[in-house]
């Protein structure tokens, strides 16, 4: 590639990054909004900690496992960025910067599944053990030549290796720490516990919608032949699609236009179409989205009614739409965009049979299964080591209190040690 | 056009569109805040609506009446993107996802005016019209080829096509909408119904201001010689004139620093700035940003005199300072400007006469009587299906809970049916 | 240069320009949220003032002083940018507006001094004569081919031009003011007077965070080699080393994980490396960013505890954040990186000597010293001539009503005038 390509792949990708890393501050306010004002602090902080431990601990440690050489379950090499220079490509550390924005989304969904009950403590482990040991383990299967790169995967911008994955630990770590307090009536049945600002998770989702433009059209590391520009239409597509339908299905089945499914609506048909994006037709895009948002609306109820308490519904949101949107080329991979992207076959609607179904199927299941297993070796001996959970004292007062030392909102909520406002403390 | 300049303006285009787009979340912010509590959810949360509609229905019919081939009035072509690839032009997808990030923001201004007491139904059925058939039309006449194309009207990033369109939809959604309860007292005179929350408005204020950076350098299309650099320029320094211009006229007249009045006052400078930032000098930009500043304090105070409950003074900021700057050009276009541009002619105040003028003035007539027109007969048909507007118990409530069942702050309002506060409901 | 380089340059320069404007929006939720509600709305709209009032005075004086020609000491020509086009140079409008975003952060740090109890005539002069004597002077030495950058002295992005000058300007603008009334006991032992919202100093940070990958990497004002990469790598690592370090710091210091220490943790380490992000490895940028973290918790009390009220810690933050960062290259400047960007020697644990160390102590001398008096006397004039605080009474009520004439949250306080909330007002 000569210097000018480069530079203009360099910028755009370095753009990319940056859009991408914006999305902290949409899950920050997201999961905050979502949540209650006793925990405010400590969920939108939680973010800042998050990144902070993924920048660091995937620079050491996680970029090696993903993208160093080694064999077709991990890379043995490229700790601290220490990697040979190759000639014509982007440099190293943008496209380390873009890679660190991708597990620190992934990161951010599996931390979801924490909310408003787990330990400091233990945020702090987990994040850099799955920094460095379960994200870049799949990672490397499907984008660092491993073996299911090697069987054809398609997974463009990770429905899989990023929102499967956060998705399932999510899951595994709310089963684990069990509902928070209130969440059901001794008979099992649910209460909404809900979130306290809905401009939060609308500027949130909005945020994340955004950072998309970096993390589908990003993905194409190449600003080259504009191809970047279709990625992004069919993304777009997908999320507006998701917004309506989960709008819709919520109407209908809940009977209220209800504003965080439609905003859950949005992220499915976003995770959805990632693995999608540059496989598809816009009108599939359409589709895949459609069919993401009411699918979040549907099973966010049925896990709730199953006893799970999933707060900010990541496994809905990034687990089922990552599992349907990875699914969806084996359905509808375009051969003319297989033939450009160079991965895989075309889906089953385009004659392609059920081969590209079948290695879609075979990816979510491996990663499913290793994300599943390694979270739960991992949250499990935290527990039997210090406990996952704060005290139920603890959880009622909030988290800001108990693992802070001071609201978030000192203004607005009385602390109940003191029965006073913190707003001006000794 | 080579393929690495195509790929640089592609880029340029392409982080363009997403600035306007985040657009989106300043929208979001600014109506939110200055509307009341009981309403904020509904309000933030009808901005994801509105992107979702847009991005669908400008898919399938605005782009291609837009900017498809067909005749002076309206494009007959390219529904869903059905448009051949011309050689050397930006990639199809990315000038879409551009020019749907204009009618976007057109259309929230439009929302604006049915701010906090219309039905939901009536957002959605008025806003994929909005889209496909109104907004269109005059994009069409100005930047599509159309007749008003022809005659040289300067209008280089929407002061006409995209703001004054939505402030006169906003003006007429408000005349047939009636006031907010509560907004003029039994004589006629006005209360203030302040926003709740001025952190939010400053906060989507700027983020507005950021957003224009896309919006009127990303005019140009075009990375090539820098020209969008100037552009920012002009368009920076009406935006800083005007929120000069507007606290100090609000503190000269209403006796206060104002702070909702300030950033009117920079909307309005970017409004105005919006049509004339390729074809005026600097010294002129200030001079156009410190008029609209003023003016929209002026007419904000008088159009509520006069009995009409804008709610977040879509008119005043959007239509006034859309007129007065589209007029601007045919003041003050800059010879060595309009020759870069090659569009229409020098103004009044460089020898260029009346003509210009005359042309400016041709546009915003023929496009606020068309928008006007069409927008009341469908906001009439639609008063007379369905209704506009919720109860008055309803309006009293809040369209949190009459339109969506929840509030958008649990935990900070009480319900009035249940007397309680539904942070937690069964 | 070619056109085409020149195209990519100015779109990176571009897009970093907008990158740090958008930090107005970080600092206008991280000052805001640091506050109390009664100041919200005051604290969020005059950061739309400081740009406003940045934007106009740069352009107008600032520049010229800064970059224009002139001696060792100043530029002298230049006012309203009307300078001649160089050659193969960015276009100067760009180059403008990435200086304008600088000033404008520096400008910003520097009114942090005054949060909660100056009056809004003094932030308007302040802010003015700071944009166009102070900021520009500090910058002509260093940037602007003055004495300081003969000497060789290393400052990248600006830990002691944009930092620096804001930190000592903010300390002077607090001690002339005085602390917050109830800041401190008659006995002298401090009160915390808590932020009123984490989510928004969050936020804010994170944008912050967001718009440093333009302050550092736009710095190189180039795309051409992909070395701006490598600066937003370094920067990276500092930031998130600055966040663990502060917030392990707080937790061993003061007890307590400790969300708004570690939000300055995050800042110290960014303000530090931003001197040194282009010429260290980045093992020393993990370092520069660990000491930059634990310091700023260490100077923060004790600057609390010598009775010094500084409400949004920006002297400990950008002060001396600003001086270590300075130093820092003294230190750790790698020979490779010295060669690469042609400025200064190599650092002492380099083998270079003291020499560096030295230029570095000289540059903070010289600018801290030219800051503080050059702040003390413009405020101090302005004490005698015009007083620099409101009322007692005011500064009780608020600065929202006092200066502005209304809560930025109407209804969640109750005006203490007419005991009644004014969210609605005739």
């Amino acid at each position: 590639m000569d210097q000018l390509t480069l530079s203009i792949n360099s910028v755009w990708v370095m753009i990319c990054a940056i859009l991408v890393i914006f999305m902290q501050a949409g899950f920050a306010l997201l999961e905050a909004g979502s949540t209650r004002m006793k925990n405010a602090g400590h969920v939108a902080g939680k973010q800042m900690l998050s990144f902070s431990i993924c920048a660091l601990a995937f620079w050491a440690v996680g970029y090696g496992v993903t993208f160093g050489n080694g064999n077709a379950f991990a890379g043995l090499e490229g700790w601290f960025l220490d990697l040979p220079k190759e000639k014509g490509a982007l440099p190293l550390e943008i496209t380390f910067l873009f890679q660190l924005s991708f597990v620190a989304v992934s990161l951010s969904i599996a931390w979801g599944g924490f909310a408003e009950r787990a330990k400091l403590g233990v945020y702090v482990i987990f994040g850099a053990l799955y920094t460095m040991l379960i994200y870049p383990l799949v990672g490397h299967w499907i984008w660092g030549g491993g073996w299911l790169s090697k069987l054809g995967a398609q997974d463009f911008a990770g429905s899989t290796v990023v929102h499967l994955q956060g998705g399932i630990a999510a899951l595994v770590a709310t089963l684990l720490l069990g509902p928070r307090i209130g969440k059901f009536n001794s008979n099992g049945t649910p209460n909404a516990i809900l979130g306290h600002n809905q401009v939060y998770t609308v500027l949130g989702t909005l945020i994340i919608w955004l950072g998309w433009f970096g993390f589908n059209p990003g993905s194409t590391l190449s600003a080259e032949d504009g191809f970047f520009g279709y990625v992004a239409l069919t993304t777009n597509l997908a999320a507006a699609a998701g917004a309506l339908a989960a709008l819709g299905t919520a109407r209908l089945v809940v009977g209220k236009a209800d504003i965080p499914m439609m905003l859950n609506g949005v992220l499915a048909g976003l995770v959805a179409i990632t693995a999608a994006c540059a496989f598809v037709e816009p009108w599939a895009a359409v589709l895949v989205g459609v069919i993401a948002g009411s699918l979040t609306v549907f099973t966010a109820l049925y896990f709730e009614r199953k006893g799970i308490d999933d707060p900010i519904y990541a496994f809905s949101v990034h687990g089922i739409a990552g599992i349907w949107g990875t699914l969806s080329t084996g359905l509808f991979a375009s051969p003319r965009l297989v033939e450009k992207t160079g991965v895989g076959k075309a889906g089953l609607f385009y004659g392609g049979g059920l081969d590209q179904l079948g290695v879609q199927a075979v990816s979510i299941l491996a990663a499913g299964i290793y994300v599943a297993i390694a979270s739960f070796v991992i949250l499990w001996v935290l527990k039997k080591w210090m406990g996952l959970r704060v005290s139920e004292e603890d959880e009622v007062m909030g988290l800001d209190l108990s693992e802070h030392g001071s609201y978030g909102y000192p203004e607005q909520l009385v602390n109940p040690t003191t029965q006073k406002m913190d707003s001006r403390v000794s």
